[in-house]
């Protein structure tokens, strides 16, 4: 069984293509700058990489590239379309509609639409993905799995904002979460690592990167999450914000006439770490002249110290904690983010052993024996979670 | 030495007459709707009170009718003005000016004048009320309390946002904090009754009220706060939002066309609890219905949620806790915040003794012999601190 996992970004299609019995990829790839002459593809099969510059318009004639390096002659990844028994599409936003992974039909792909009102560049590039697949393998099952699904098992609690509830019910404003595919896989495979049904756990996982979510993870379910209505809330990030005092909002936009979108463009882009310090925008270039630079010094205690605050608030929401888990690019690489974070927690009985932490990308426990709450450091796989989803519901089919 | 109060807010003056050696409020009062014809003045010595109803145009014209009323033989507070040895007025907003109080000259008038950016309808406010007073006491020293004061301590990491820092730069736009004076007694007090050194203390301090806001006090300093630019930011208040996703706020004002000013208007005065449920704005009145009303128990469940989740962020900021202290309207009277909150914090070795905690309004310990963490309830006393620091820039000079 091969499963082909689609992630089109607005104008990115990264792609894998997995092969379900052996657990191994057998194919993956980005095509970027989708819509630009300067467009090009990075295809990789095993070892070898090939990159194609050629400028694609649509997401469909990125795809149409993407198959025609899967079935060339010259790596002999797939002979024949029939080969891919599935595809799962990423979506990143599906609302209060999607809570889990469907069967895509012509209903789902208007809900995903409709959800493009809170991802106004992700969804309709992802229907896009999906319209042109359905082109080229008509008779392929199609699976669409939601970086917001995990997190609908929130309580009122967790998701309701304190605003007039009247935006909740007029334009659905709430706490929707991201990067659930990954709290979700990195939350099971620790129960798996220990041993431990997942139902008996209390889980905060860290979802570190460019974008970081933490997320509270009660008995395999979500029960509260850092990111807001869109991936702009939450924990302080290299260029976005995070949560804020709305009166700091609200005055810059007064003082300065700027518009709503401008705002939020500014939050979005020129904020976070960069911003507050006026740094390059690239964490690791940051924690690494932290140590001569009192601004990168303040940039990476401003990180682990918010990425700390969420887990002890989160240990204070499901009274206490078994296990951290750190994943993402920052999560998986910045060792000394881990240190400083689990150091942070030391008051909840949390000692991390320096010797085990120190490595990158390794799935491992980074606590020490004695240590009343678990850390471990699992590098995420959204794509085979993706395709694990897109088995399941074909399979239920 | 008898120390004279005042509390000048948009349409009110608070006052207080408090003698210094016997630490006994002489008297004590509220001039409210000041502008208005319906203005009136609730005076109280003693057991008695009187309530005038005379409309003032000015707080100038409220302050000559207190201290008549303190003149008053019927009264005998004083006989002259002559026995008010000092008058402290509170500010509420300090700016990165003041880090204490001071005495008042015509440069710091000048300056609270500058400080009026951030708290444009109490800075003025209280200026009115200082050129009453110097026109009326020429002779008395004067003395001006920050809201802001305590929280200068805070390190950069607490109070700059992540947000382009020209934005701090060119409008001072930072963390500020409140409820300084009141964080700034409980905490001390709190020490003072464990008869430990405030200097060997890690203490969260809950100021919960219509306006609530909670305090990391390392040390005697304060090192964060919840509150930020405005009295707006940090957890949800009875009709305040707190902290947010800021693309709610830029997502509202795009789709409704609000102004800056009008948008800070809803998050100040039609969200929070209040505005999340529909329910009125009104802590002790949503929390007596909310055992049958589950918007009402949601309401509590979020500020209940909201304030354990300070505690224990706090906690992780300064590697533990010594002590949590409850004061403010909400603090003080309401019963089952206490609890709620305290079972949330039994992950850090807090356990409330339910006994204890049957009780409004009144200094004592409310956790157990065996708890790990102390709590407290200390009703606040802004008014005697104001006095007291009064008092002590006037001996200074």
């Amino acid at each position: 069984m091969k499963i082909l996992v689609l992630n089109c970004g607005s104008s990115s299609l990264k792609y894998q293509l997995i092969d379900m019995e052996t657990v191994n990829v057998l194919a993956k790839g980005n095509y970027e700058r989708i819509g630009e002459d300067e467009a090009f593809l990075t295809h990789k099969v095993g070892g070898e990489k090939l990159v194609i510059n050629k400028g694609v318009k649509t997401h469909e004639q990125a795809l149409n590239e993407i198959i025609s390096c899967l079935l060339s002659p010259q790596f002999s990844t797939i002979s024949s379309l029939d080969e891919i028994s599935g595809v799962g599409h990423r979506i990143v936003h599906g609302g209060e509609i999607f809570k889990g992974s469907v069967l895509i039909d012509d209903k789902v792909i208007e809900d995903i639409k409709a959800c493009a009102v809170f991802a106004p560049l992700h969804n309709p590039a992802a229907v896009q993905g999906i319209l042109a697949c359905k082109e080229l393998m008509p008779n392929t099952p199609m699976v669409a799995t939601f970086d917001t699904a995990f997190h609908q098992t929130m309580p009122k609690e967790s998701y309701m904002y304190p605003i007039p509830k009247e935006y909740y019910e007029k334009y659905g404003i709430r706490k929707y979460g991201a990067h659930g595919t990954s709290h979700k896989y990195v939350a099971n495979r620790l129960a798996e690592l220990i041993a431990k049904p997942i139902e008996e756990l209390k889980i905060v996982t860290c979802h570190l990167g460019q974008g970081a979510s933490i997320s509270a993870v009660d008995g395999g379910k979500c029960i509260d999450t850092s990111m807001g209505l869109t991936p702009l809330g939450g924990i302080a990030m290299v260029t976005r914000s995070g949560d804020l005092d709305p009166s700091v909002v609200t005055y810059i936009m007064d003082k300065e006439n700027i518009s709503p979108k401008d705002m939020e463009s500014i939050l979005n882009k020129k904020s976070g770490l960069s911003g507050m310090t006026g740094l390059a925008p690239d964490f690791r270039y940051i924690e690494s002249v932290s140590n001569e630079n009192t601004e990168a010094a303040l940039a990476v205690d401003v990180f682990t110290s918010k990425v700390a605050e969420y887990v002890a608030r989160y240990a204070a929401k499901m009274s206490g904690i078994d296990g951290i888990v750190f994943t993402g690019g920052i999560g998986e690489n910045q060792i000394n983010v881990r240190t400083k974070v689990c150091e942070r927690l030391g008051f909840m009985g949390l000692t991390i052993d320096k010797e085990l932490n120190n490595v990158k990308s390794e799935e491992r426990k980074i606590s020490t024996e004695e240590s009343k709450v678990l850390a471990y450091i699992i590098p995420t796989e959204e794509e085979y979670m993706i395709a694990k989803d897109t088995l399941e519901c074909i399979n239920i089919k």
